[in-house]
């Protein structure tokens, strides 16, 4: 497991996109812009269930986060890690609500059908890359 | 082959990153964030010659791109496609240098030993998903 400096938690507790691939069930890539935490340990991911992230992530865990901040997009840092879990139910729905404080500004996410269905994709960090210019 | 529409391409050819997914041997999902033009048909992607994502699109041609507005990180576009040729030479040397202008206001990439081994992405758009907000 590797470690995730402070420069890096910061970076991921910022307001700032993950862009997150994984790879589909024909052996093709995907990638998507995500919000995104950390608990200090593990990189948080907060999603739906059945989007193509979420499924691929069941079938194959591996996964790669690019994060660029959004005032400097050059400075950069590229996770390699492994889905060690998907957690649903509250936690889940408490992460989507803090990250709408966080992204949006608001108290929590209004459509409360879809948070209570979130799922919180618990990313072991295995690799840590950082770039910054 | 997917077209491109005006507002993709405006997308494309201003001062955005594409984040490129590639899948390496070993089966692992990769993502990096580049400068990223189109010609209106194609996508193309300045790389060096003997990056992980030059290599991977040799092995496997699929990629998917996501690019976000800078100024809008919710104005959103996903390309599926397909590189169809890797190109080197000076015409690569050229979109690093019209990049290196447009991304960093200089009139050429500084580096010319670098840029002489630069290779162009050509990428075909299978299906491209926007989501504007």
């Amino acid at each position: 497991m590797a470690k995730l400096d402070a420069s890096v938690q910061e970076l991921l507790q910022g307001k700032n996109f993950a862009f997150v691939s994984t790879v589909s069930a024909d052996g093709s890539p995907h990638v998507t812009p995500t919000w995104v935490d950390t608990d200090g340990d593990y990189v948080l991911i907060s999603t739906g269930l059945g989007t193509v992230k979420q499924k691929n992530a069941k079938r194959d865990p591996r996964v790669t986060i690019a994060i660029t901040e959004q005032a400097n997009p050059y400075n950069l840092v590229i996770i390699r890690g492994q889905v060690v879990e998907q957690i649903s139910g509250s936690s889940a729905t408490d992460l989507l609500d803090k990250l709408t404080k966080r992204y949006m500004g608001m108290d929590r996410f209004p459509d409360r059908q879809l948070a209570s269905t979130q799922v919180t994709l618990k990313i072991k960090p295995v690799r840590v890359y950082t770039r910054k210019m």
